[in-house]
């Protein structure tokens, strides 16, 4: 039996790793926020920029040669990106260098100031890792302390990039491994992620307001509409996640007819930057070009757009995922999610009109479900949903998430996640 | 490389995973939601019985030696409850009888009619998950299948018992194991508990609902007020730990001393009977008894009184612990959640007098996060937060939740919960 005093022993041990916690994550979150923050900041500027001077697009090909000559002179390992992370955690090695920060904050920048189109927690992920990892290499931690620090810098990251920190804290536990959780690092990711996002919040940064009208807290548990909406969001997760499948492997394809049929690497960004410049002068629009969250002419297609009607077109989804594997493929940099996003919100308006389905509702699911069935992360992306459009829709998001997440298969926007649980 | 023969025959195998667990799942969710059902309507009844005839607390002692008597006669294993569910799932053995679900039902309905204090989530996990033993033998399922019905029959009895669909999936993953999750499950359970919930709905089920008025939306990320309120949360949430704790270890050690000191088992609830009489005596209240949800008299103290302030008294968290903890440790039946509820709702109404803090939300958070504690399922906890408050507190539920499973310790109270990965 227990005694009093195991129980003081047991909790000071539990006071003392939050102490310890605490303060490691401290300097971790303020600078990872401010990073963020800083990125933020400067993507709305780079925006604006290519908006306004659309000859940058040309420059694309040579930048792209830029890119990969900064990983291939100064990167070391960093080109790896959230991959290295991943490894990292899994077994310490090589370690993540300082230099990844830099280095994605430059290219990131690059990458959209001349129109790839890309994302943004790619670079905030691997800003918040390279900060946590030069931190824990300053004060020797210990294998098991490092990892538990470098996923906080991920939380950190990504909590603070979109402005959904419990979303972030999660993602970080979850990403590791398909079809398994641990918790020891809970508590210092929570806190990373919440320290993060204020930090980010502090300079100033505001993140968009998506508006989901519908709620299905009207309707009766038990009612036909319900019982077919409910089938309707599943069947459409079902498609997110083969939607998911299709953008993870098309990138990974591409980097493998790369290799093969391209050994030259510095011909990679060029034929990379080539075809986009091409798909602009096909598609006839600049609209998948960058972040896309909004775009130059309100009316345009975008993220925003794609909550209502008449938004965006039936093939806005396949575009923009087109854009997104030949950016990313060919060495561009930023990250995977915000297009997702795109891609998702577009792909969830046109089931909409094919379901006869609520469409702000439909593009909220696609938005996290193909997110989810990407990167694997059912639980986080179903967090981020309550946190972007709140929670009168919560089973309707987990239904989707948890749907695209089975039917993205054993596929992976990260090639370095490990299999922990098969799907079936 | 794969070829597309093999995506095609991977989705073959999600789709047949997906059919048979429709199949299955489907009658479990069914007679699951109906038993809750019916276990809800009928609770109802025997609570207005009790309230209209006051004698019948008197007879607590000799209706737990009935209680007693009909699980050493016809109980087998039956009597270990969730404990006994819990070590099925981790290690298939003699199996779940299928006369733990009339043998609970009935068991948890006499508890309620003659006072003791206890709650319902243990007689809707239960009978989900004797159904679901059931027909794994008659199916003759595998190791491997049999663990996943039975998870799904906790998900369908949690979910369909509190109408969270969403927490009981989760729930369902998460309380098997401290600090672990797998995912295997995921979609059976989701299925099962959104099922579960459905049916329970068509039999004209209503769940009450917690009007939480505070949104913590309104207050700006970055700012002083946020920084204290985060504070303190943070600090009520350990506190609820410890409540979770203290909870847990009181009801443990009660047994402990029964079977050392008091080796005649019938003496337990008779004991157990007369000292819930005598607490009543001392208290000079009744409100402490059955389910507590609402009170006899509108003013009374209940969970839903504790949501504003001047609703219940100071202690009112401690008799509830009390008065629970000698209720199940004597051997009466209904389950813990709903006490906790209860506890945490009183202990959060307390602390946010000491904190100068909203009431509506610290009670909120005491009734998620002292479950948390207690269960070590803080995802759970979260989302069922969610479902029955809201989103607008969404990050303050999530701290609350995950430092009260922090300072639970390596406390629970199931004691069948296998030690995955140490806290700290």
């Amino acid at each position: 039996m227990k005694t009093t005093l195991h129980y003081v022993q047991d909790h000071l041990s539990l006071l003392r790793f939050l102490g310890k916690w605490f303060l490691l994550i401290l300097p971790v979150a303020l600078l990872s926020g401010t990073t963020s923050a800083f990125f933020l900041w400067a993507l709305d500027e780079v925006t604006q920029l290519r908006w306004q001077h659309g000859w940058l697009l040309y420059g694309l090909p040579l930048i792209g040669v830029l890119i990969l000559w900064l990983y291939q002179k100064g990167g070391k390992n960093a080109e790896r990106g959230n991959n290295l992370l991943i490894d990292e955690i899994h077994q310490p090695g090589g370690g993540v260098p300082g230099r990844m920060a830099p280095l994605v904050l430059l290219t990131s920048l690059l990458t959209h100031l001349f129109g790839g189109s890309a994302g943004r927690e790619g670079t905030a992920v691997q800003m918040g890792g390279s900060i946590a990892g030069v931190l824990g290499r300053q004060l020797r931690l210990s294998e098991a302390d490092l990892r538990i620090l470098l996923m906080s810098g991920i939380a950190a990251g990504f909590g603070a990039i979109f402005g959904t920190p419990l979303a972030g804290a999660v993602f970080a536990l979850e990403v590791l491994t398909i079809g398994k959780l641990r918790y020891q690092a809970l508590i210092p990711c929570l806190m990373a992620s919440i320290l993060g996002d204020i930090t980010c919040a502090a300079w100033g940064i505001h993140h968009i307001h998506y508006q989901v009208a519908f709620s299905h807290t009207a309707i009766p548990t038990f009612s036909v509409p319900n019982g077919w909406l409910l089938t309707k969001v599943a069947l459409a997760g079902a498609l997110f996640g083969l939607a998911a499948l299709v953008f993870s492997e098309l990138t990974h394809g591409l980097q493998r007819l790369y290799k093969t049929y391209l050994p030259s690497t510095y011909l990679r960004p060029i034929i990379g930057g080539v075809l986009l410049i091409g798909l602009v002068w096909l598609v006839g629009t600049r609209d998948y070009l960058g972040l896309g969250v909004v775009s130059q002419q309100p009316n345009g297609i975008s993220i925003l757009n794609a909550f209502h009607s008449g938004g965006i077109t039936p093939w806005s989804w396949f575009w923009k995922l087109l854009f997104t594997a030949i950016t990313l493929s060919s060495g561009f940099k930023g990250g995977e999610v915000t297009p997702l996003f795109f891609i998702g919100a577009c792909l969830g308006n046109l089931l909409a009109g094919w379901f006869n389905a609520p469409v702000d509702l439909f593009a909220a699911l696609g938005f996290i479900a193909i997110f989810a069935g990407a990167s694997n992360t059912p639980l986080a992306s179903t967090l981020m949903g309550l946190e972007l459009f709140g929670s009168d829709n919560l089973i309707f998001f987990a239904i989707a998430c948890f749907v695209a997440y089975f039917f993205s298969g054993h596929t992976s926007i990260y090639s370095a996640q490990r299999l922990g649980v098969t799907k079936s």
